[in-house]
């Protein structure tokens, strides 16, 4: 079928920071690469989760053969949990990242359904015209992969989310031999993550947090308390390889960080020696010296282990003098004033805290420039498309690949839902799919929408002021109310006065119309919102969302 | 008399960012220094500033002689216009700071009763027993001091804001030589600033920025619109410096760099040359090229030039090809995101951008510990307190003058409200006084509290439920409804369903009552109210705040 086009489109993940989600079509099949998840903006008044609109793959549901993920990050398979119960295909992943999925959709109880192919690196999955080869990156979580995958038009290398390690904590470094193998026999298109495209110079090693961590061990007298995200194994397994060395044993607190870390052991991913895993239960058996707890919660989430043990409302854990905290994490954008509200907290209480401004212990996961040029130079592409970032990291990451010798026309900037299209060595945008944003809040899904996050940033402006009155309609007259109910807006005891001018108005409105016979619902609420609004606004410079309600009898 | 106390009672700005008020008092006198604002967490919902609660000042208002300024920014002097309403007392501060705070006054009218005493650097101002001498230091903006403040039982020197810039662009560096007279004198109490505590070696010079700016000068094309601070004043100078040298015009947009362009350059702090100056209504009237304009919004501050440039929405600033954006300014945590968005428009809409991650376009205003080590080791106090910052910042700052060799029980880590007495080279916390947080918003300044934001967070996070019915007291019956509206919960066309439901949950709750005679509003709303929240939140897990409205007629 020489007539037909690769196709690209991104569903998810570009002009965005999270919510990755990749389709690459060809004739037939569809593969979709990673289902992320975003987290809500705090303007998302009341969203939990924020997932990729997948309408294209489900009006083309017959084509999709498969999921691939790229590695365990929330922010590539959280959406899964959602999507699957709208679309269930094969799932393909390294073991990490399925064992990671797993205890996700245990949580969903929508597991029973699925197929999880457990896929090596190195293994090439084949289907009729696309076949897919997981080549094994290094990032902040273990088993993580880049995707080369082989279409009639060429090959697509999409390098997922990595950094190059050349010292990691499993040993096992990027395969740029494969890669550059790739590269040498002719890429068509790169896809590469743009997180760090901003940052000057090569990522630290994640080993060079070991070392930070020993000299902060060697001295610590009481317990050590780290938090770090739940998916950073190496870096559990560093916390575990000091706490080892300065005979503290080692316990878990927080859901993901129970249900990683086990997962983890049972793969074979986290290696903890015989007698210094401990049960939580069990810290206060050892002397503060000897314990060491790793915990969830280093963005400053309000429930989770660290901010509980910070405001005393941990079960189990109960903060002790000499305790030692130690950030092991960089704040995301948006989440510095929660961390500094704990720090604070714990400083209050007596405890010592380490954190990223005084000492090294987080380093990033992305590629940073230099990085970078070395993926571009070993794969040498046709066709550039910088993915995973923000509007100006794919431009940067698109003016880096023009540095790098690559013709203007060939990088492209596009939209999520744009349709890249590849055929005889040419590349063009040519068309757009739907796409977006889909809101979760509690167990809907969807259902709220830009209006109702409209009225809900309404209501938590200024509140809001509810009006109600029964009229009598033969005889055009009030016969109950008007009552009024304010929320949100001012103390109804102090507000006594107020609260009489507006009743006083809103009667005044209504007895208007009544006298010349109107009593259609619209015209009475009309006439009284409008007036309550401008008096409000005058009186007190805001805006409360007023609620007239008519009763008829 | 010599059972006096000196006290040191600061009303804000310990433990948090911004507010900066202290008291120091002796017998029948209370100078203030400082009266700054802070702004609202995004917590605060519809806040638009909070102010300190000045009670202690109001209860002694006879004592108070002055209040004193370091400098003009807001967190230092934002306040008085609100306070200068509750408490009218003489002001004094350098020209420039007085300026600064003339114009906010003439906005909000309260100008005319004030007397604002214009203070030289130098200058000793004399009362019965306290005396205060503005000392010249550096800072993020001009005109910044430090003052000495001698008292009947030692000199406190309080540094103000301020970093060691050896290199400032009005050549007036800050007055070590006075602050070391003092040192070498003795000093009972040093309040510092301790905001970049934590970050080590000196920070530096204002002046490394002209060099980057003149670099980014000379390769522009297209017009330069730089964002900064609308208060720093160096900041803006070296600009124009910078435009002067690349024959450019220089024009300001946004009402406060407006303001204070227009204060700074009557009073001699800023300098255009003659012809550089252009109205922001010729830009057209010269090549791109000839062009710099300064605006506010460099926080991302929605209504502000730069974001309405970047939007579309600026009257008179229409973004051009080729035009080159430099954000000469670090993101206040909170602000990421609002900066990072318009990074993204303006690149999207093709101009070219410059922030701090790319070069080197802004530097803070506050001391590192490098600095902070000179302060401490010239003034060598008695007594530290460590003042504008977190608890964290203040705990750090309190463990650098350890290591400096001062004795842990003479530094003191207070709590706003917290009266540290000091007599007879002793020191100790002696009791507290009422302080906090007041709520401006809109016109009403403390009448908004912390249920009313409870209220509004609640409503913002899964909106509200009306149910309004109208019963007939005699009959025990409902006669009209019950009515529903929603907002913020769910789409009333998509769920009517739902609605219905509510409305029979509501019917039944009432029936049950009313059968049994009962019709205390109370009961019958508590019933309504348990019914549907319980039946909601097993349908949706989201908890809507619902209203029943009972009539009775």
């Amino acid at each position: 079928m020489s007539n037909e086009f690769v196709k690209v489109i991104p569903l998810g993940g570009l002009g965005e920071i999270g919510k990755n989600i990749t389709v690459i079509e060809y004739d037939s099949e569809i593969i979709v690469i990673d289902c992320g998840i975003a987290f809500p903006d705090e303007e998302m008044y009341g969203v939990d989760a924020v997932i990729p609109d997948i309408s294209y793959l489900l009006e083309n549901s017959e084509k999709v053969k498969g999921i691939f993920l790229t590695h365990g990050h929330e922010d590539h398979i959280g959406s899964l949990p959602y999507i699957l119960k709208q679309i269930n295909v094969p799932i393909y992943g390294t073991a990490l990242t399925l064992g990671i999925l797993k205890t996700k959709l245990e949580d969903n109880q929508t597991l029973s359904n699925c197929t999880l192919n457990v896929v090596k690196p190195g293994e090439i999955i084949k289907f009729t015209n696309l076949s897919i080869e997981f080549i094994r990156n290094t990032h902040s979580i273990a088993d993580s992969c880049s995707l080369a995958i082989t279409t009639p038009e060429g090959v697509i290398i999409h390098t997922g989310d990595f950094k190059i390690d050349y010292t990691p904590i499993d040993g096992l470094t990027m395969n740029l031999e494969r890669i550059s193998e790739y590269g040498k026999n002719g890429v068509l298109l790169l896809m590469a993550d743009s997180t760090n495209v901003d940052r000057k110079g090569h990522s630290l090693s994640e080993k060079t947090i070991g070392k930070t961590f020993n000299r902060i061990f060697s001295n610590a007298k009481g317990r050590i308390i780290v938090s770090t995200f739940a998916s950073n194994i190496h870096r559990m397994q560093q916390i575990i390889d000091s706490s080892v060395m300065f005979n503290r044993k080692v316990t878990f607190s927080g859901r993901s960080m129970e249900n990683i870390s086990e997962v983890s052991k049972e793969l074979g991913y986290l290696n903890i020696p015989e007698g210094f895993s401990i049960d939580i239960d069990e810290i206060n058996d050892y002397p503060p010296n000897e314990i060491t707890i790793i915990t969830t919660g280093s963005q400053g989430e309000p429930m989770a282990a660290l901010a509980r043990i910070a405001y005393s409302s941990h079960r189990k854990i109960t903060l002790l003098p000499n305790d030692l905290f130690i950030l092991s994490s960089s704040p995301i954008p948006g989440n510095e004033k929660l961390i500094s509200r704990i720090i604070n907290e714990l400083l209050k209480k007596g405890a010592e805290v380490i954190y990223k401004d005084l000492e090294d212990v987080h380093v990033s996961g992305h590629a940073c420039k230099e990085e970078l040029k070395l993926i571009h130079n070993l794969v040498h592409p046709k066709f550039f498309l910088p993915v995973h970032g923000e509007y100006r990291h794919l431009k940067h990451h698109a003016e880096l690949a023009e540095e790098l010798g690559m013709k203007k026309e060939n990088t492209f900037i596009i939209d999520t839902g744009d349709v890249l299209a590849l055929k005889d060595d040419k590349a063009a945008v040519i068309g757009k799919v739907k796409t977006g944003s889909v809101y979760v809040d509690g167990l809907g899904i969807g259902d709220v929408g830009s209006l109702i996050i409209r009225d809900r940033k309404n209501l938590a402006q200024d509140g809001m002021i509810n009006i109600v009155v029964t009229l009598h309609k033969e005889s055009y007259s009030i016969i109950a109310g008007p009552d009024v109910i304010t929320r949100g807006f001012v103390y109804a005891k102090e507000s006594e006065e107020l609260i009489n001018e507006i009743k006083a108005i809103a009667t005044k409105e209504l007895n208007n119309c009544l006298e010349k016979k109107i009593i259609e619902w619209y015209v009475l609420k009309n006439n009284v919102k409008r007036a309550i609004d401008r008096f409000i606004y005058e009186k007190t410079k805001r805006r409360p969302i007023v609620f007239p309600m008519i009763m008829e009898i």
